[in-house]
């Protein structure tokens, strides 16, 4: 197999190149870095014979083709609906979306907890809906509208790398706290709340970021008990932070559970009205190619990051937000996300047995229960970098990994782990997965 | 007719409310307002008896549902092109739209100058082509990209307030250029330069913004010769402001003239390629429930910008981007094009007799050549203002305008006139257009 360039390239991609140039730039502008993600994908697109089980991208062979037509046939062929459809709507989104959705959450929460009537039904407000361009849009509003240069996020470790993206960015402080196999660590938590307050920076500490289902990138679904005492941990530090301190709950991959009801949200929790910015897609549960996220909001936020909003795009396509309504209405999401979850369901279990035939003596991981992800660690503690021999050794046998690396913040208290990596069984086939974990091994294995 | 409140509800709809939650908040999120203009789209929503001659809505008459309908049909009935559709993108768009997007610049240009040979082909160069949703979307990029609080853009008298809302929230100062029948008053460019170079502050400058084809809200076109020496002029003051100052050409209503070829783009200018961000959209020509914006932006700028599109979204949704790839491609965009613009054409006489009709004593307004707008000023000098007696009087009468200081900047070397209306024949039916400016004659003249 040919000789394969496995560093990113140097300043070459910087750009602009000069003095000149760069003092035509905002703080932002100057700040901002080429994610190191996106030489990954730029090396699956330039190098197609690579097998990826790097990309988070979905099932090709699941997506929704038939249903969508049939929905847009219905919506477009209707005189009320098409207007709707192809017509500007307001900047928050589309009433009936915002229904559904704030439904939907209500009855994914009854469903989990088994005890409908504990539901604080105003957390779920249809008002508190704000329709955005995929999650990822939202994760940008809510860390605008809180976090100025220099403000502090807590984050887990590892998390999901485009948020850290944002973060770089706006120049924040990302702190990480340590996660164990039902989520987040509650005793570091505690122990990194004390320390800020101790510094005296706890003042510029604004929210805890947790990926809670089936997180990106380890697959860990955070316990419910566990978002419910980490809330009560933030609420604690309030007055010596003097403000609110939120939850950004990230439930992207909620939907995505091979079986069962899951686990409840933040929402359920007490004061969730107040501190938690839930936010969750329908993109990955349907189409990825119909970029439809939201949030749930406390109600003084929403107002902002409405405003926000406004500013970036005064709303999120009609089109769009018209055919998930569609599709949740008519019942056509269910159904095909209960296609979906058989297909994942098989595909994880692909990977492991794959995993399970060539590399119980070279890796440690955990099968998922939902989700896109293994996680997993090399047992010997040889690096995964981009930089490493395992990383050249696996690309030159033709197939990608994220190394683990990039989902840790920069902090400066730790240094990352530098033997893990994230291992997609979404956009691969069920060929692709073996040939690509068989190829894995060798690079692995050194032959 | 029963009396409605035409005074913006007061702090009720400021949050957050306390100083404790205000404190959570960033900088941008505490300087963001809520925009003038949320309010009469508001009223409009909750009065549905008035008739809105203020929303900047396309017609719904013309939307493509049949067209729109075959398109998606074929789309999603083919394997690769629903793949595509319906998957993840790029960050920076569909390679086919680039492409696409690129060549139709080149060719607008191309029919506007009439000597093709002239085109810098690499200033069109479909390698510079960010798509973005809409092109409100490019604009917050752009501002972004160059801007931090503080620093200053230069915006025409009047300008479009939705690029306002951007400014404010990112604190910055415009300062406002007047406008002539065709175009930016380029002495009084000159002189606002020379100004701020000798104030000292040229460092801070950053851009140009100039709404180019049948301005929002004027209707005025920008002669080519103005953005070129618009371009000449700012390339003199570079080395005052040790940095390049940008023209941000906004193209959102070029493709909207009643006929003719148009004129060409500032990216036909000397220096254009490292100079000129353009930017335009697909969404107000096709359909805007689809949108879908680009900008063209110097190779530089370019990285930047595309990475905060990641950070922001990471790709408009792939589903809209087909569809207009693939109704660009089919020649239906064009055919659609077509209709529009003689709808259009027939609503803007249909003003333009109503307006003669019965306020040529009232009012002086001249009639635009494409777009959706009406520019008119009260010849007595009567205020426009939301809290002015005129915008009480058409309210309880059943019709809504812009008030014209909306459009105006913040500047304070001069107070905008108040005398002013932005009339919109966009959304309203020939009907409704005749009727709304019989109310609005009402209005004016007291009875």
């Amino acid at each position: 197999m040919r000789k394969l360039s496995t560093r990113p390239a140097a300043s070459k991609t910087e750009s602009p190149k000069t003095s000149f140039w760069r003092r035509s730039l905002s703080e932002l502008g100057k700040r901002t870095e080429r994610p190191a993600i996106s030489w990954l994908m730029q090396m699956t697109l330039e190098n197609p014979q690579l097998i990826s089980l790097a990309a988070g991208f979905t099932d090709n062979s699941t997506l929704p083709a038939r249903e969508a037509k049939k929905l847009l046939s219905e919506i477009l062929g209707e005189r009320a609906s098409s207007d709707r459809a192809l017509q500007y709507g307001s900047t928050v989104g589309d009433a009936a979306l915002r229904a559904l959705t704030a439904a939907r959450l209500v009855s994914l929460d009854a469903d989990a907890a088994g005890r409908p009537s504990k539901l604080d039904r105003a957390a779920y407000a249809k008002e508190r809906v704000l329709i955005t361009n995929g999650s990822q849009q939202l994760l940008y509003l809510v860390s605008e509208a809180l976090c100025s240069p220099g403000d502090i996020v807590l984050v887990e470790d590892p998390t999901y790398f485009v948020f850290l993206g944002i973060a770089q960015s706006h120049g924040l402080r990302c702190r990480g706290v340590r996660t164990e196999q039902d989520g987040i660590d509650l005793a570091h938590l505690e122990e990194v709340l004390e320390e800020l307050k101790k510094s005296g920076q706890l003042p510029r500490l604004k929210f805890l970021y947790l990926v809670s289902y089936h997180q990106n990138p380890t697959g860990i679904t955070t316990a419910f008990s566990k978002k419910a005492n980490a809330l009560s941990l933030l609420k604690k530090y309030e007055s010596a932070a003097g403000h609110p301190l939120f939850l950004v709950e990230d439930a992207a991959y909620r939907e995505l559970l091979f079986e069962g009801k899951g686990t409840p949200s933040a929402l359920l929790a007490p004061r969730a009205r107040e501190r938690v910015v839930y936010t969750s897609t329908f993109s990955k549960p349907f189409a990825t190619g119909v970029r439809v996220g939201f949030g749930l909001i406390p109600e003084p936020l929403f107002e902002l990051m409405a405003r926000l909003k406004g500013n970036h795009d005064f709303g999120t396509a009609s089109l769009l937000q018209s055919l998930l309504s569609r599709a949740l209405q008519s019942g056509a999401y269910d159904r095909h996300l209960a296609k979906l979850r058989q297909r994942y369901a098989a595909k994880a279990e692909r990977m492991q047995a794959g995993l399970l035939r060539g590399m119980s003596r070279l890796l440690s991981w955990q099968k998922p229960q939902g989700g896109l992800y293994f996680w997993a660690s090399v047992k010997k503690g040889t690096s995964t970098s981009t930089s490493a021999a395992l990383f050249r050794h696996a690309v030159e046998r033709g197939v990608l990994y994220v190394p683990g690396e990039l989902c840790y913040a920069p902090d400066p208290v730790r240094a990352p782990p530098r033997n893990q990596m994230r291992l997609s069984f979404g956009n691969a086939s069920e060929g692709e997965i073996s040939e690509g974990l068989s190829r894995l091994a060798q690079a692995l294995s050194g032959r």
